[in-house]
């Protein structure tokens, strides 16, 4: 006879990096001179991310990390949800710990001790609101097993996995290990693709998550399913994936998204924004209204909605979190 | 033979507290459960900071300080402006000494090393667009006599001084000395009167330094004008005053501003602005403007009117550093 799990404290707990984000704008020709490609993710070092810094104009700190950003916006859309990454005791940690925890987000992963600053992301935002991010990990990658909390794993509806925490081998470690501990107790695992770089570097292991089955949601963009299904053809891409993953989530940037349900394909255009800032976390924000929408039993279709919803308010301003009150944004949106 | 003071290589050399700005969004009963008068300052230990912090919503770091304000306008609009003010070397030091050095700002005060951290002002943005200042000094009221450089401030044509500074003893000291010595190589002396309590802690030695001639220009708002002449009736408070410094300088907020300039009143409206998110920073890009067009040798009308164009640009967003282009919109706006 087969226990059947307990109803689950958390809809959410994402596990991910833990960094503050330094927004400044910047030309094209910025990027051109730092041999950066636009809308791409970087890792850098500590002696790097002076560098930058220093070229950088007058900047803004903003709680951020990928996961971390969703996990926002899943608090501010009512739902209970926890965060898993790592920060240290520092200025930026507090910063970080602080803001998610007034947005109402669970979070208690111990501080890293061994000295390694909290982590930050860089990010040139040019004048067509493409962000490129310049992340120096920090303490954010010396995340272990031994900081997981395996009765809030166990307490969570779904576990919210990134591919940019996956790049470390200790935090990867720590995600598998979590995934392993939420199949256990019958819950499911999401995982976010995050970026073509981030699957590139480790991408076997990745798909022997996926193929071991531990995979219920797998989010992404258009470049990120073709580099993981190994398929340049997007549409053939999600076709190869779709019958790996129970549900597969794709955004397609202004083009809108799409899912793919038990094998059935559903679509919603984007939400029209008049003034496009910054696209930094668009694609965080678009898993929160999905999950929200799941969360709360809602058709594909509604959750689709839902994403490309949460997504378009944080497009309209400078930082990956929501700046309005979403709960109300929906309430006037999904009525209409 | 009297020597003449050979030329500036600064236009203005601003000194004030070194901060940074923790913005949130706060409703009228969050400042009534706190007891914090709108739109006041109050420093706060950091206990009391760490308390308030606490129960502040998810927040934006931005670099902040009055009179570091006053500079970033002054290197936005293009004139040469150095800055003297005390950080920690820590994160928030970092952040702040970098957004200053990024915006081209001359700065180089040397670090508090005694392990007192960077100050911060907590600041609750209520939907009337005022702000309520909780400032942490920290490190920023550690500055010494010790820490200026001479050379600097004898090079400066206006050293440009706040009273949020004048709270403390080391920093007052430190203002009275760099005065006199900025008097001793022809320079003239700018003051700025920050907030009714600052002038009501120390308003004998404030009457004092003005008294003593050393103040050429005196900028306030309606309250500190008052607060300073005492004289609760503000057209006599400006009669009171204007005999006893060169330039006075009072902004009326909405009601625009005006100045006396050797007896001669002069007056100009508000910039009409759609949309007040945030008020921090109003009187600091107000003085910004009128000393870039007093440094361009402009009549004080003039000199006004960019004071209120410039302060039209900062309260149209949170955060009390320009964001938009300020000599691009002083071109249109000017020539129209």
């Amino acid at each position: 006879m087969s226990s059947l799990p307990s109803p689950p404290r958390l809809d959410v707990l994402a596990m991910g990096d833990a960094m503050v984000d330094v927004i400044a704008p910047a030309d094209d020709a910025f990027l051109v001179r730092e041999g950066l490609p636009k809308g791409s993710m970087r890792l850098i070092d500590a002696a790097e991310a002076a560098r930058l810094y220093a070229l950088m104009g007058p900047a803004k700190a903003t709680s951020g990390g990928s996961a971390a950003n969703t996990a926002a916006g899943l608090a501010a859309l009512g739902r209970r949800v926890g965060f898993v990454g790592q920060v240290a005791d520092d200025q930026l940690g507090a910063i970080f710990a602080h803001d998610l925890r007034a947005q109402g987000v669970e979070y208690g992963t111990p501080r890293c001790a061994d000295g390694t600053p909290t982590g930050r992301c860089l990010i040139l935002v040019t004048p067509d609101a493409q962000r490129t991010m310049n992340t120096h990990a920090g303490a954010s990658h010396r995340l272990t097993v031994a900081d997981l909390d395996e009765g809030q794993i166990r307490d969570a509806a779904i576990l919210y996995l990134e591919a940019y925490l996956w790049a470390a081998p200790g935090p990867r470690a720590a995600m598998q290990r979590a995934a392993g501990i939420a199949r256990d107790a019958g819950r499911r695992v999401a995982f976010t693709l995050s970026d073509v770089a981030c699957i590139r570097r480790d991408r076997d292991a990745l798909v022997e998550l996926i193929d071991a089955g531990l995979v219920d949601l797998l989010f992404g963009n258009e470049a990120e399913i073709c580099a993981i299904a190994s398929e340049p053809d997007f549409d053939r891409a999600v076709d190869k994936l779709a019958g790996r993953v129970p549900l597969l989530v794709a955004t397609c940037g202004a083009q809108g998204a799409l899912a793919v349900d038990r094998g059935e394909r559903v679509t919603v255009p984007a939400v029209w924004v008049t003034s496009v800032v910054d696209t930094t976390g668009a694609g965080d924000l678009f898993a929160a209204g999905f999950l929200a929408g799941d969360a709360e039993g809602r058709p594909t279709a509604q959750c689709l909605r839902m994403g490309a919803l949460a997504a378009s308010e944080v497009i309209a301003h400078y930082g990956a979190r929501p700046e309005t009150d979403l709960r109300a944004l929906f309430a006037r949106e999904l009525a209409a």
